[in-house]
């Protein structure tokens, strides 16, 4: 049992302040609607501005300039940003026990570093070198060759085939499959031959990868996911893509094959790449588009296919307006009708 | 070997009658398409009616009012709910074997409940509750402190991360990943600052999940599916989501953070909605649609982003009639030119 | 250390013919912007024409009619074929050992053919026959009563429901699901009951399948993949849908109940069909694109909802033009106006 934590122990940790009573003692993190007295919550979406005046929270976490009245507050100049903090002072993970489980099959030739973790049935192929620190969670399988940087996490049932290689910090959740075979054949003939796929995957340093996603091998070359990017559930990254640093890939987004996407960019849920594009840094593919051709940068595209966000909203109000238009039409039809028929009376 | 059914027994099964010969004796169920005398069919879509009239089958089932002429009918009042109790009735499941298998690691303090099955190669951890006749197939991955209650089925493969709650009578299938972390980052100088996921899945009772299907955990509360409501595969439902009883979810769907579904809602394949909004009661979304804001009950809605569904079909409707508007325009500037020449040459 | 393959070695596999050096000898194939002097590199797309003048590969294989100064070039009738048979002569693979891993748990009823591969913790149910050179990755789950056939591979954590017949020589990537119960309930008095799912799934000779796709049985009858049909990652099949000989299903494509696609389909990226169609022959399906209705042979359709490719684009230039409409309709009331006030004037 915690002895909890003074506001202003808080505020330090986040470099933020307290408007209130800077020694009332909070004993967790929780969300407004369900947090007690004994509880700090937060307001970091302005949509939830009434379930915070709502809540029965002992303290909230502000940005700078919110009020709620008759709250004690920890403001904080990025409150998302001092949330995350907060959440990793007060409730620490604590890591599986090192150690590899007596029913994992590691092949001789393969390395396992330092207070690793390797769980039950987990399966660590010819020559695959395992970092520091690395936890390979229940019946994953690491392909021969491959290569996990310290302190990388796997969940239970990866699947990393062979000669993939994962940096340092990353996170890849259950049922990812890093290096697949891309989706390439050759048409003849009306039928399609493999072409074989000999490439690799190579997920550089502080990357995070969401359930079930799969990230084909380059054919030749590589499939590369840039430093710090971060891949939501179920999404495709198929044979020879490159995506920059500091992504952000939503749920249910596709990138095909050979596309380079530059850093920063954000693909909202569900949106896609066509294959072979440039696409530049700071981009912003909103949710269900489909970008078809290339994007300069810092350009924010919707639409299938994907155009500039503002010529895609006026497209959607014009297109509202068609029935105005289709009655327009018709009015001037009549009235020049009976123009044209005054005119010719005249004549 | 079983010596069949007599239609009249079947009928009563399921409150039906037989229009033609109560005696006629079936062996089993088949599709119109292969059926042969000794078969029960069925036709529940009018799409098939010529099939049903050039089957082989002895018998068919139909709904009220619905003729085959020369068959031998069952009528029911819900022909497609009689199919499913007749198909239970004469093609009854065999459960698995119950009890452990000695390739399965179940740490000491978890509960595995009475006449419950569990696979080789599966993983129970630490404190997990396993209800009676729970089915846990090869190979899943049972996190520690999770619960699953009475008569739950779980096909190979499956992971349940730790704490992750699933009631009675819910049939998850191979390749699901509940409970993995939400996608929530706090970005910061244009890096990514993982918002730590604290929260857990809450799974009620009766609901059927699709393979490969990802539920992410909330990132403080609960993500949760409603008791009754039927999970497609391939869907992905955000953390914090809640989604209402009796829903239906089809393949490739997606729900994004904190959205909230009310009950009996249906969402069709490969359609999204955003986060942050509130869906009604028996609300449809249409396939391949995007909900981008709330929407009330008893809607019907589609496009992206989706609207009632008669103003999206009006849209289409109207877009297609732009090559004649685009006509009329001309036909218009030309007609008015000419009036203006001659206005002019009388002036 | 191979000793090398001299160009007119290579244009011989591959029926075609050098332009240049025909005794340069070359060590491997890789892409245009890694090659070496050493490597035979590819340009089998004219999007990078300026990479393969920028490249330092000794030599290039290309299609007829294409020349690059200053390289030897493998000119082949068909070169993207070339490369294929190429990659396998000069890269080929090596399969796993025979043999069945001591952890694998196979029922005694189970059938194993000659030469055939087995890892670690993989599962074979009782009646299941497996084929001949087949290879079936660490953590497969292979169902009673289920069928490969020869040459086969499974790679890891593949789960194959019971009763599934898969054929000779297909590709079966990590985390696909085969045969999970459709998704089918007869909803009666606002709840949902299951339709049980008692078909199966057959899947032709010589079909590729990618990372966690997932194809359900039939309710009662089949769902069937023709022969040489490749299909990507994360696609779903839904129950009683037909794909026809030589398709290319690619990633997060989506395929509804009873559906029959004919031979020689495309369905690009994202795209989706709607239940009970009738998809014709060499039909292709735009990315993103979502069918509603019956589509007839050798179509070409985009869209939401699908149509004809010409008719979708047209739409999208109307609609760009959609401003200039409302300029011309605003121009149209104003001149019209100001004739009527005349005309009145003159009255």
């Amino acid at each position: 049992m915690t002895a909890g934590w003074r506001l202003h122990e808080l505020a330090q940790m986040v470099g933020g302040r307290v408007e209130g009573d800077p020694d009332r003692c909070v004993r967790g993190i929780a969300t407004l609607d369900v947090a007690g007295p004994d509880d700090l919550s937060f307001l970091t979406n302005v949509r939830y501005r009434p379930a915070a005046e709502a809540s029965r929270a002992g303290a909230i976490l502000v940005g700078p300039g919110v009020v709620v009245e008759g709250r004690d507050l920890v403001v904080a100049a990025e409150p998302y940003l001092a949330l995350a903090e907060l959440l990793d002072r007060m409730h620490p993970e604590k890591p599986p026990p090192a150690g590899v489980s007596p029913d994992a099959r590691i092949e001789a030739s393969a390395t396992v570093g330092r207070e690793a973790s390797v769980g039950p049935f987990a399966v660590v192929g010819a020559g695959a070198r395992i970092g520091d620190r690395v936890v390979i969670g229940a019946g994953a399988v690491i392909g021969e060759g491959s290569v996990l940087g310290d302190d990388t996490v796997l969940k239970p049932r990866v699947v990393v085939y062979p000669d993939t290689v994962v940096g340092a910090r990353c996170l890849i959740h259950a049922g990812v499959v890093l290096g697949g075979d891309g989706f390439g054949f050759a048409t003849s003939a009306s039928t399609h031959r493999k072409v074989p796929q000999l490439g690799r995957v190579v997920v550089e340093d502080d990357v995070e990868i969401g359930a079930n996603t799969t990230i084909d091998r380059g054919t030749l070359g590589e499939t590369r996911i840039g430093r710090g990017t971060k891949i939501d559930n179920l999404v495709m990254v198929a044979h020879g893509a490159v995506i920059g640093p500091h992504g952000l890939l939503a749920a249910q987004t596709g990138v095909s094959g050979s596309t380079r996407i530059g850093s920063h960019v954000t693909m909202a849920g569900q949106s896609g790449a066509a294959g072979h594009l440039k696409i530049g840094d700071r981009v912003v593919v909103a949710a269900k588009s489909a970008v078809f051709s290339d994007v300069p940068d810092r350009s924010f595209v919707a639409g299938i296919p994907a155009v500039d966000h503002r010529a895609w909203k006026r497209s959607l109000a014009l297109v509202k307006m068609l029935p105005e238009f289709r009655s327009r039409l018709r009015s001037l039809e009549e009235r020049l009708a009976s123009l044209e028929a005054k005119a010719k009376g005249e004549a």
